[in-house]
């Protein structure tokens, strides 16, 4: 069968390959690909800026992104074929940390998980794959390929739990929210923003297009000015920082009002430094009781959370999200950003 | 009776002036005022860098750490003639916001709260003063004058239940504790570390003396290297940051481990950019999952905690911290820092 893999850390090592057909263990669906997505960190591995092939291998199957049909399904195992599913993407170590062994393993401690199609365990862009059962998630059939969106919408069902939980330490009803950035995650931040009822707010440089409108679509307000021209005029009591920009992180953690809550969630590339008034931010931050959240991947409970609010969205809304849709044979071209790109699915 | 006023937004006003003997009103005690702590904030004041004289009046009585002990109470308040009492600082607005009205006012967000001493209402720094009944804080007898420590160690103690309340978000089981400065905050910080098992360091600039020493009597190890320096062999679960210097901060915001949680306590002077990598400490931050909590003031509930704790420390340990009396009438030298200075305290 078909897979997309590269040579783990060799740029340009990008292509289509034929591997062996995965055989399922035991525990384990046997699954038709449908589709993967593609996201920044799949061009970091793709630039060999990141990625780990398995051990003893050369290449890595990429894709994190998944939506799949179940083939074969174990007996008892509540999937029947012809199921839709999606792939969790990380896995804990055989010997838990702490927090993997209570299955948070999106905060594991000791860094020896696994992640699929990035770090040490293959991915889901080939025609078929397995999964254990217990890193399955079934999606309403009513979803359709919309379901691709389950793993990228699971990092924001996360971060809106986490800025729940951290805000409920004492008496929290946030009203307003900025997303900075309007790619796929910043507009998936602002879908979960609207169906809290919140006022959502959603930053981004383009001026026009499909980005201003999909937020409009949501009922939200759509900014393209700077981020300190904004703070002029709104106080938002939740940021969800989903552009990794330095300039607009350092303005993200002083927007806010008292008690705000800044949720970052783009992976800034390190390296360069520019003139930060780094005693005004931290003033803020202590005599507003702010308080400024990482949060990276999702565990199973967020991908349930991410299928119920994708089913409880608007279809055609989340259609017009899948900016492109690509074949396998065709996979350099999902890697080529276009003007108008949201989300680009490459179909198995 | 004489009182320790400025004559708010001007410099250089401090001075002890007469005023008139405080009438307690039906629900309030009437004390006599034994001590004052000085922190920074008291600085600020002095120096019209902050502060603001009650409503109509010129002059703001300050003080906001106190100590005294009970006059008269009203029957049925639980409080006796001859009784050890702190001041609460903060007050709600008669319209409270959501957090006020559920006693949080350390959290309030519409910012229309009084502080004694600083903000709006008069402080502690006369010979009689008076408070009410849900303001005062009895503090057990055996500490004597170290209850002058129960404000600022409210502080921390608040400190410490947010990083409780954050943590438990997750599975929390932090061992290290890394405290930036070695003043009465950090120090303060530290024993409530040591008080909770874990492994202290603190980190200050001093290399000898009274801080270096106080460390070690608490089991914790002092560090006088940079903190990036330090960073090469330690990574906290947990930061303290007490120095409010924005060149501790940033570095603060990355020394610890995954899921690194930072408490930042310290008001920073705004006004100054430096080169910083805001990327990579985004980055961190990010891919951690790590917290940075902003921490300030202190509600009932701390006050009460910090008493315990203080009543549960070795109180030789704290009769250093307290490393100068002043006598009212010589008020100027307590705001002269001098070498060697932890906590300075005026006596009334």
């Amino acid at each position: 069968m078909r897979a997309l893999t590269v040579l783990a850390g060799q740029p340009d090592s990008l292509t289509v390959v034929d591997v062996p057909e995965p055989e399922p263990g035991p525990n384990e669906l046997l699954v038709e690909g449908l589709a993967v997505g593609v996201c920044g960190t799949d061009r970091e591995i793709a630039a060999a800026e990141y990625g780990e092939a398995p051990p003893g291998e050369d290449r890595l199957i990429i894709g994190h992104e998944s939506l799949g049909r179940v083939m074969t399904a174990p007996e008892g195992s509540g999937f029947q074929p012809g199921d839709q599913v999606v792939g969790v993407v990380r896995r804990p170590d055989p010997v838990p940390c702490g927090a993997c062994a209570q299955g948070s393993f999106d905060m594991c401690r000791n860094g020896r998980y696994t992640e699929r199609g990035i770090k040490g365990i293959n991915g889901y862009a080939s025609q078929r794959w397995t999964v254990p059962v217990d890193y399955a998630i079934a999606v309403p059939a009513e979803l359709g390929e919309l379901a691709i969106l389950v793993e990228p919408a699971s990092v924001l069902a996360k971060a809106w739990d986490q800025v729940q939980l951290v805000g409920s330490r004492s008496w929290f009803e946030p009203r307003t929210v900025l997303v900075t950035g309007a790619g796929p995650i910043g507009l998936l931040a602002a879908m979960f923003g609207a169906q809290r009822g919140m006022d959502v707010h959603v930053l981004d440089r383009v001026t026009e297009g499909l980005k201003p409108q999909l937020v409009a679509e949501l009922g939200a307000t759509y900014h393209s000015e700077g981020i300190a021209e904004l703070a002029r005029h709104l106080e938002p009591d939740v940021v969800i920082e989903a552009t990794g920009a330095p300039s607009i992180v350092g303005e993200a953690m002083t927007i806010t009002g008292p008690y705000g809550i800044v949720c970052v969630t783009g992976v800034s590339a390190p390296g360069k430094t520019t003139p930060v008034d780094l005693g005004a931010i931290n003033r803020e931050i202590v005599l507003d009781n702010d308080v400024v959240i990482g949060s990276v991947n999702a565990n199973r409970g967020h991908y349930a959370t991410a299928a119920q609010a994708l089913a409880a969205a608007d279809p055609a809304w989340l259609t017009k999200l899948i900016s492109r849709r690509v074949r396998l044979a065709d996979y350099a071209a999902a890697f080529e950003p276009q003007d108008g790109d949201v989300k680009v699915v490459i179909t198995l």
